[in-house]
């Protein structure tokens, strides 16, 4: 199933959504990245008290897989707000790190290792 | 400029980063939640100290643009993770959480209120 | 006013809370340190969209002060929770930490310095 | 072994590190917030990858017990800090809260419940 995301369809839409509303006076780089690190606080929550089995399955279970897919969703759409305000080209800096993340964890170094991860 | 995030392909991607260096046991659904709130806790960091008008430029600071541009792309790197591993389809739950959005405040009720806003 | 926190008093009210509910099974650190940053985040959502201005005179405001009242307690209480699982002396681990703070930023290289800062 | 927090003392240490840094003007209430919330992020790196089991014995890892204690302080020493700017008696604020999870969560009601645990 197809899954793209357009992130100038959205960064306009948010844009008009907010313009409406007249909320752009709310929308400072600062107060986006509090409302995005609360949404991330909202995702733990879903989480925080799963044993780590019931987790690994929290797929199977609609009400979990529904609330997840909500918070990321906001997640997401303050990351695009986000990046609308500070004219950040997304699926560039997606790109870039996933270069960076290749070159900074190199298999044979890391391989099998807890203790390389843990400095992820 | 174009920019547009092949979600199903970064899944792939991280598959099969997290495969070679057999990282799959570490991506417990928790975990990535957890991994996630420690990006968008990074974030704040980049903007815990600025003032409201150094934030509203920030776009203008290459070094903070950069910064603020990696970190968005760990934050969406882990929810693209996590949405792989509860088998989410992401820009489908976007697109409903924008409508949710809409019906939710109302341009007619919440224009120009502070009151409204604070329970976003 | 006096305001003393007597942490291994809190320690044994939380011991028994959590023991009458039989929760202790959900007190792993790890959900701990979760839930401690899930209640993080609620403290974000009261101040996000809050002006630069508005935050500054936040404690005359008898809603927003009592709101973060509640939500710096539940910080502290998880705070003094996960204390207990790990065996940690929180009021050592703070006087240990002002000692480093003081080391880390002698006055006359920090004084008015926001770079510096940035990095603390 | 004593661990007793005089919060008044430890906020007019805060005010005169931060005065004698010339750092009042970066201690908004927002900002202590979001400082607060990165502190806790990086909390949660301590335990983001390890298993169920390893955390749960956490407090005999040395390493992992003097990170946690670190992290603690600094989240303690942000909380006394916002406490102080919204003039907020913590121990009154940590008894009050208490009482209230004690009447919002009965024993028999609740006891052995995840359901109702999730709603905590």
């Amino acid at each position: 199933m197809t899954d793209v995301i357009d992130v100038n369809q959205i960064k306009e839409i948010l844009e008009d959504f907010a313009g409406r509303r007249d909320w752009n006076k709310f929308h400072n780089p600062k107060n986006l990245a509090m409302a995005l690190a609360g949404e991330a606080g909202e995702l733990l929550e879903i989480f925080q008290w799963l044993s780590e089995t019931d987790a690994a399955t929290a797929g199977d279970v609609a009400e979990i897989k529904e609330n997840t897919s909500l918070e990321l969703a906001d997640i997401l759409l303050y990351a695009i707000r986000l990046a609308a305000r500070l004219n950040i080209n997304l699926s560039d800096a997606i790109q870039r790190k996933i270069i960076i993340n290749n070159e900074k964890y190199p298999v044979e170094k890391v391989k099998g290792s807890a203790k390389k991860y843990r400095e992820y």
